[in-house]
């Protein structure tokens, strides 16, 4: 089946600067198909740090398993990424997979085991058969560029339709620092995270333990508020690996989270993780619309959360804005079925800067032409106002369509 | 949009004898549409008792909230049901109509206010005008037939393709004893409840709170354990009228939940309750498959219910049986995003009686020929073993079409 790339995909890539200390490779492991690119070999030159977060699954993957083990030691010399198959419930197999793996790595490479991240992404319940990497990581070993990013995100797409990447610019303390990332991911997303694999490659001197801080804060706003299923992958990695190169330019290293010298580093990390996050989303299966969904005025931030995550993972929601029907009875349902303290009289809803719902009922001015029109727009923005305390979220997601089922139906009847 | 009845309907409806005490009349009062019927009435004889349980949605619709209240004096005189609009989230003028339906039926029929029960189905947001109700009642109320039961299953539909009506025949104490009920429901459905109103009757002379007793108990199993999109709505309404008349035959009166002499009633009307809510999946927005859900071996009760739900709710596995795809890896995604435990190692699942996953990976007997042709039945098993404890739950959904998207994504566009 053919599917075109999704509208709401961006027009332009930006340039991905090399990240001083990073090369990448890609090449053909025939995983599940022979002479398809499906394998992403990124090498980290000695002394970077790496910190890492996690699907929430408790049935993880047998990378995931491994990585997390991996984590406790904080350096990283390479990451191997797979697509074809996820390599998860494969049970001893894949715990055996990936020990193979890593022993192909290790040796090939000539760093220690302690320190190779490994991804899979692809069929679930499969084994991966981790003998074809035999032979295929010592010529991308040698074939490795600092250059290769965009084809590093293209290397790790499943049923993505176009590759995520983003860069971002920022300083410590004067000395010029780069960020870059790259993304996959389209279905199967829902927090916590996603059917998601995201890198982000820095040359910033920050030691391991500050590094997860400011990555366990950062996916708070950006990987953790976006869902398109609701469906929780058994995959979900992010790791994020600094080079520390940057200390050659006289940047100092960071060894503390409270570090003042972090802040404009926080923020370019937070923007591009958002950045990323929004991609995914925007490439949601089946997507035509991107919704922003905000709650406002709720008993606490967690009921908020909650309520957003309801209206965001409605069906009835994300169909009525996939047929461009402002149907706010819909987002009145899924506020009531969050299970949290909702007053129907003092709820408010709006679409974009039309307030449709206002004290309990429809808004005297509610004029549905208006609101009909906006619905036909790429973005979508809903606001509600439960009128009940300070409590807000911020969540994005996409509509649902018909395309959706057709991608995850497979339709073999 | 004309849509089809669901292949998943019955073939045939049983007959529905008359229920002594109960009469019914439909007709039209032009709600939404001119000429439609749009209302049913159903009349009881005095000294009918009323039980029943509600949509716990934070957002109920004004007749929920009038129903609740009168169910405390245990007396049930009418029932007056309109489709066309919910009244839901129309906040002082929806109480107000509500008041206003209410006094024109006491009006019409001469029976106090605090015993007649209402139920709206259709639109929400949108006030109703009750005054649409002038002059409707009283044709109705000498219309009224005991033998209605069909058509008043007719008139309560909105997106049903078919009437969902049910009857059980059983005994108290040797006399014998009819309960019939009736359903609408399509979309909008989870636990607990659904967008659903059902209605149930019966001669047998049962005091309101052993009425009560056994309607609570009796839909954890049923209606408490569908669900067509996880959506649930404001306005779902169960309501169990009792009118007494059996005792002219000899039936003795119950009036405690422990009597001994219940035990066949409440079996009977535990089967028809089951046969309603399957009736209702039956008839889910888009549905071609009709699933039973089974997980066993959870922690506990409440974890295998939970994970039960996961699997049930998730798009990804809903759309893979709408495709006859036995994509068990979504069915270990579902089970491990529940947030309940589970251990990859121990966890097996089965198609129907072919078991496709067995202690962490799959069954090295697993067929896929075998297990798709399965897939092509109307009705499919999916069955889970956590291996971990005594916890099990039984739910019952239907697949996820393109054409459920149809269906409420309206396409105005």
């Amino acid at each position: 089946m053919a599917v075109a790339v999704s509208p709401l995909a961006p027009k332009t890539y930006p340039d991905l600067p090399p990240v001083d200390g990073v090369r990448f490779a890609t090449g053909a492991a025939g995983i599940r198909y022979q002479g398809r690119t499906d394998v992403l070999l990124a090498l980290f030159d000695k002394g970077t740090e790496v910190a890492g977060v996690f699907t929430r699954s408790k049935c993880p993957s047998a990378p995931v398993d491994w990585c997390k083990t991996k984590l406790e030691g904080g350096k990283a010399r390479a990451l191997v990424v797979n697509s074809g198959n996820a390599n998860a419930f494969t049970g001893k197999l894949g715990a055996e997979a990936v020990k193979t793996t890593a022993s192909l790595a290790a040796k090939a490479l000539d760093v220690p085991q302690s320190e190779i991240f490994l991804a899979s992404t692809g069929v679930i319940g499969e084994p991966l058969d981790a003998s074809k990497f035999e032979g295929v990581l010592e010529p991308l070993r040698d074939a490795a560029s600092p250059d290769g990013a965009l084809d590093a995100a293209r290397a790790i797409m499943t049923t993505d339709t176009y590759p995520k990447v983003a860069v971002a610019r920022t300083e410590i303390d004067g000395v010029p620092i780069v960020i870059t990332g790259i993304a996959k991911g389209a279905g199967m997303i829902a927090p916590d995270m996603a059917t998601m694999l995201s890198f982000i490659f820095t040359d910033a001197p920050i030691d391991a333990p500050v590094l997860q801080s400011l990555l366990t804060r950062g996916v708070q706003g950006s990987f953790n508020s976006i869902t398109v299923d609701s469906d929780t992958s058994t995959s979900d990695t992010l790791l994020l690996f600094a080079t520390g190169a940057a200390a050659h330019r006289g940047a100092p290293r960071i060894k503390t989270k409270g570090d003042r010298k972090l802040k404009p580093f926080r923020k370019a990390l937070d923007a591009l993780l958002l950045d990323l996050a929004h991609q995914v989303v925007k490439d949601g299966e089946g997507a035509r619309k991107f919704v922003e969904i905000v709650v406002e005025g709720a008993a606490s931030p967690g009921a908020a959360r909650k309520i957003a995550r309801s209206i965001a993972d409605s069906p009835l929601v994300k169909t009525a804005i996939a047929g461009e029907d402002a149907n706010w009875g819909r987002i009145v349902m899924a506020v009531g079925k969050a299970g949290e303290k909702a007053e129907r009289d003092k709820l408010a809803i709006w679409f974009g800067d039309i307030r449709v719902a206002y004290k309990g009922m429809r808004d005297p001015a509610y004029d549905e032409a208006a609101v009909s029109r906006l619905m036909q727009a790429d973005k979508i923005d809903i606001r509600v106002d439960l009128g009940l305390g300070e409590g807000s979220a911020r969540l994005w997601t996409c509509d649902l369509t018909k395309a959706y089922v057709e991608i995850n139906g497979d339709y073999r009847s």
